[in-house]
């Protein structure tokens, strides 16, 4: 498959642009550009503009509000939950990542459950954001469903990804960002384009049976979850995707489980019913400085990461990493020498230049 | 092995005069009791008075403060961070809880960390304590090192465990309770004794290779993480217990990683430096009528509950259950029937009783 190759603020103002074509304010665009830019420069490459065409047919099909009016419905203290007025995940995330980061500074730590919403990127970008205020920040999602639960053979919950992030001193910060299924959809569908076969630990069939064929998952089967099976302790991803959903749908009033609204329109066969307002995110933040002091704090995550980084590597590995190092080196090589696409994300680039007037973003300069 | 069956109600007296008998203030004596017997009567066999004998033999030692004064180091609104004082982490553990229980009905959430504490019993008796006050409970703590990172072949992390448990209307709640390793270690010794080989996924040998012998683990070998391998997503696991320690104990300033304080005498090489106190637990809580009219949460747990339990289930499984399914059923039973111990673990009793002039406890009347 050819690669192409583009600056990145290019690829970042082709976004910005294709957001305000629909009339969504200039502020919002730049936030909904800055998400997804996150993940293009991150190597996070199946949440970043490969996600954009998708964005793109849902506004031009009136799926999606342009100018949603995000509202608090309740309140306590630390804890809130926002009604995301259906707009776009990618901007009522960061804006309901802000509240409960504010929370934080004011109350120690912060807490929103989002309804109402549509999908939102890469888990990782919120928990990032929440180091530039020397938070330890988390964010939550629930997604179309794609993972049987541990005993089952259906698909019955998302891939939903816990995210968090600690800052540290003169080491990089640990960002974690995981799906609680055993692989992302993604990976599945990377072995079914190139006609691999896959670990027999990722999914099953349509009958519950393992698999290591991406088509008897993508035709009626279902991932399984974090540990897999009895063996590997699946129950174990199970409960960690049902904390994941109960925190962010079933709290804020969103569509859980198996009812949550499916994000591509390919995808698109309506739950059979709704048990509530599109799908839910949860957004975390608790200040540092209320537990400890914060430069202890930094310092003590420098000599846990120094420490982590000494453990005698197994045969073949150079070194044991920190949760975050594959996608810091990504950002290092990304920001400078570009970021390559797919063809097929090219040639949707395209149409959405065609049909938009959008110029084309630039490709970088070698 | 030879099993015995005694009264719940007995077992928890027999636990509350040993405790009693170092001096240990009454009040405190119940609260460990409770913590233990949680364990017994909902089957976590590993977690009650099994460990018994090691609480003893650290209080014979003078090794634990039998009258620790818990000192709020620092706070900020809803958080805090709690220094133990080195006491049993059987009582420290539901005072911390308590703490963060009261921080959530203020303040909508709490959060408590914790330095300065030794083994807090089984991390799901924390949340379900919750439950009680309608609110999310949540519980971490680390625990000496036995698990590898990924990519890494010694023992670095604990097993590291996270519960969290959700309200329910007519269901009854959802409890969850897990290692962050592939496997408990308890499983593996389990393994041992009785010469039976594990699944491959458990474990690696002091040389990183991949065992099924438990003895090679036993023997300068290490767990693996939740997910086991790449093929499996063993970097998961690892982000999780990095998170569970750098939240119990980095933030709190406990000794975290590789030294974190073995538990167990009879394990009880002293890692090669201390980084902080004791070890480090983390307790949180949110209070669900901040987020969502109580009434209408637990409606709508209860069809999520439902809804999971009516999953197409896998051939020779009945039924998808639900997290907390198994410790419920085995309490419906061991609170009539009693509660059923090893051989092993009835001789340490006696061993405590000669010493100690408590009585016996009772075995349950057929």
């Amino acid at each position: 498959m050819n690669r192409f190759i583009f600056q990145a603020d290019s690829l970042r103002n082709f976004v910005e642009e294709m957001f305000s074509s629909f009339g969504i304010p200039q502020a919002d665009c730049k936030l909904a550009a800055d998400v997804l830019a996150y993940s293009d420069e991150h190597g996070i490459d199946s949440h970043g503009v490969a996600r954009l065409i998708t964005y793109y047919e849902l506004l031009k099909l009136g799926r999606i509000n342009c100018k949603p009016h995000l509202k608090i419905v309740r309140e306590k203290g630390s804890v809130a939950t926002v009604d995301g007025d259906n707009g776009l995940g990618l901007i009522i995330g960061p804006k309901c990542n802000e509240i409960a980061m504010d929370k934080a500074e004011l109350h120690g730590s912060g807490w929103v459950s989002v309804c109402n919403t549509n999908h939102y990127g890469a888990a990782g970008y919120y928990p990032w954001k929440a180091l530039e205020r020397d938070l330890i920040g988390l964010s939550l999602t629930n997604t179309t469903k794609g993972v049987a639960p541990f005993g089952g053979r259906e698909k019955m919950l998302g891939t939903n990804p816990i995210a968090i992030a600690f800052p540290a001193g003169e080491e990089p910060p640990m960002i974690i960002d995981m799906a609680t299924s055993a692989v992302a959809y993604g990976k599945v569908e990377i072995a079914y384009r190139r006609q691999r076969s896959m670990p027999l630990r990722w999914c099953m069939d349509q009958n519950g049976v393992l698999t290591s064929n991406p088509e008897e998952m993508i035709h009626g089967g279902a991932l399984l979850p974090l540990g897999s099976d009895s063996d590997g302790s699946g129950h174990k991803g199970y409960c960690l995707a049902a904390m994941v959903d109960v925190l962010s749908a079933v709290l804020s009033g969103a569509n859980w489980g198996p009812f949550a609204i499916p994000f591509a329109i390919q995808l698109g066969i309506q739950p059979e019913r709704q048990v509530g307002k599109g799908i839910g995110h949860f957004f975390g933040a608790w200040d540092v400085s209320g537990f400890q002091d914060l430069d202890v704090f930094k310092r003590s995550m420098d000599d846990w990461i120094r420490t982590m980084r000494k453990t005698a590597p197994l045969e073949g590995t150079k070194e044991v990493l920190i949760p975050g190092d594959p996608e810091r080196l990504a950002y290092q090589a990304r920001t400078t020498k570009g970021i390559p696409l797919d063809e097929l994300v090219w040639e949707n680039i395209c149409k959405i230049s065609r049909e938009t007037g959008i110029p084309l973003p630039s490709e970088h300069s070698h």
